[in-house]
């Protein structure tokens, strides 16, 4: 069975193209048509918010499928709208792949064992099914967050070895606020780390569970963000998930809107596929995405939601297309952004066609 | 209206018992009969499965309600089974919230803020429906992941204040690797911060993003675990939600595995009520749940999943019921769950009865 990583790879270079289309519907920027059509079906239900959900993106995935080898359905607006949510997403998944796209789906999902084991096996693995096995949602790969350790993430790690699924786990995110947790900066490594830990929980300060650094505990302490902690776990589990060319299928998560913190992290972990969100409408552009691929051009797959999906409610596309062409639309967008990256990667020599 | 902290207080008051009973529906643990009733009916299906997991939780909700405060579905059960699953999740909740019971949805959901506010909309808030408001879910309270930093949490915290809900973010939960992230040791507090952290970007060591501590560097330094570093946000968040009797609605999951640092968090955020998990299968003792207690005997809801739903599988309950009574079971767990939990509260002074 081939790796997740190595069938994106193919996919990216089937399609001379390292970036994905998110499919994140929100009713109010549905097209007129497509609401309409929906109620007249379904009344004003959830489950006509459904219907319209997947429409919408049947006509998306049309429209961009021959330029992207991906599209990254965020079930967060799915699953706001129930079971009928759930449904479209589960259509949208099956749409995708029956037209050859890969799904990476955004659910940032993250438990203990246990619970991580029931997510795993619902999103990338198998199911129980009375008394066999059985797939349900069966997206490509899945993000999963890192803040309960190994063992939440471990689940993902074994089905993606198993059924040749990826992991993207969350190291530095797009948004504004991620440095507050991922960049304080903790220690790396101590020779005495054990000792400095205990002093923490014997406390007796006036601040329970803080310490003051001695002088002499400065000595051979090495500190680093929180977000390079991840990485070396991520380096760690991705291990065994190595593709025959060369890339792991547990990847990660850096944010477009932060290219310095992405080199740091292609360096330290650079068999590991980066999904790379918050370009176009989170503010990052082609260039600050570049330090997120590798010397040899792979390694990222670029990501952009709401600049793609509803370029139909932005300019240039808006005087140029009626509403009904919001997939027309979608699809220019998509082509842009390709051709942006490509002319990056070509300017620093890390395009691979 | 009334805020989550003040309605569970009332709650616990009212019952006398501050634990809930977990709800995570495993299809190889459900009772034969249940099983086969629910394949008569739908076939080897998906839907059977949800029906069956539902009957369960509805035998198992009527077996505890005149004892327990409230329920905490673990919704990644429920989700491995798609949008069949979510409807048994979405009727679970409803009949729960029918008998009385509070339902604290264990989702550990958390995204950047334009995700976030799905999530939070479907689960705790209102959705967009058709040009008005809608709730979808409506549970009570749902925990929540703080790796992506306060924008990610933000929008749950609105809409607690909005409609009366609570929020439990991840602090430091009681799986075995959660000290990988949670307990590293962090730079709380330090005079020239930002050079710090300018340092670490600017690299230069052989090791990407790690910087060698100086010894005038430690001058000042505070430092402390990052769930510490959690639980300062978690207090500046909660600030904005304390309800009539104190707390705030905006609590912190706190593992009963984990005694030594729930007294640090005890202590640093008295004001916040500690979602307390890992109670009996994972081998949290009454004792071990103390810590999380404030000196008024309130402040934490102690949390029994597969220890009180599948007591039935295990000494002594399987010695003394008949499959078919694995509600009665259930009960029987639930209420020696609230009887050690009292003994201990009464052996520290901590019983408000």
């Amino acid at each position: 069975m081939k790796s997740f990583a190595d069938r994106l790879m193919d996919a990216i270079d089937r399609k001379q193209n390292p970036s994905c289309v998110g499919l994140d519907p929100r009713l109010q920027q549905m097209p007129a048509q497509i609401r309409r059509e929906s109620v007249d079906k379904y009344g004003e239900t959830f489950e006509a918010v459904a219907t319209c959900f997947f429409e919408f993106n049947k006509a998306i995935i049309d429209s961009v499928k021959d330029q992207v080898p991906a599209v990254k359905p965020q079930v967060a607006f799915y699953e706001a709208y129930g079971a009928p949510g759930m449904k479209a997403f589960k259509d949208t998944v099956d749409y995708a792949k029956k037209q050859g796209l890969l799904v990476i789906e955004d659910a940032k999902r993250g438990d203990i064992g246990a619970s991580s084991e029931a997510y795993s096996s619902g999103h990338i693995g198998k199911v129980e099914f009375w008394g066999r096995k059985k797939e349900c949602y069966d997206v490509d790969a899945i993000t999963v967050n890192p803040y309960l350790g190994s063992d939440g993430v471990r689940p993902f790690v074994e089905d993606c070895i198993h059924y040749g699924k990826g992991v993207f786990v969350l190291v530095k995110t797009s948004n504004p606020s991620s440095g507050q947790l991922q960049d304080a900066l903790s220690i790396i490594s101590h020779p005495h780390l054990e000792e400095l830990q205990k002093s923490v929980i014997k406390g007796g300060s006036k601040h329970p569970g803080e310490v003051g650094m001695a002088r002499s505990q400065a000595d051979g302490a090495k500190i680093g963000p929180n977000y390079l902690r991840v990485a070396h776990l991520v380096r760690e589990w991705g291990v065994e998930a190595i593709g025959e060319r060369g890339y792991s299928s547990i990847g990660a998560v850096v944010g477009a809107t932060y290219p310095n913190e992405a080199r740091i992290l292609r360096e330290v972990i650079p068999a590991s596929f980066f999904l790379v969100p918050g370009y176009g409408a989170q503010g990052g552009g082609a260039g600050d995405a570049m330090p997120c691929f590798n010397p040899d051009g792979y390694g990222a797959v670029v990501s952009s939601s709401r600049g793609v999906t509803y370029a139909y409610l932005a300019e240039p596309y808006k005087a140029m297309h009626p509403e009904t062409e919001f997939d027309v639309a979608a699809g220019e967008a998509a082509s842009l952004m390709r051709e942006e990256l490509i002319a990056a990667m070509k300017e620093e020599n890390k395009h691979p066609w």
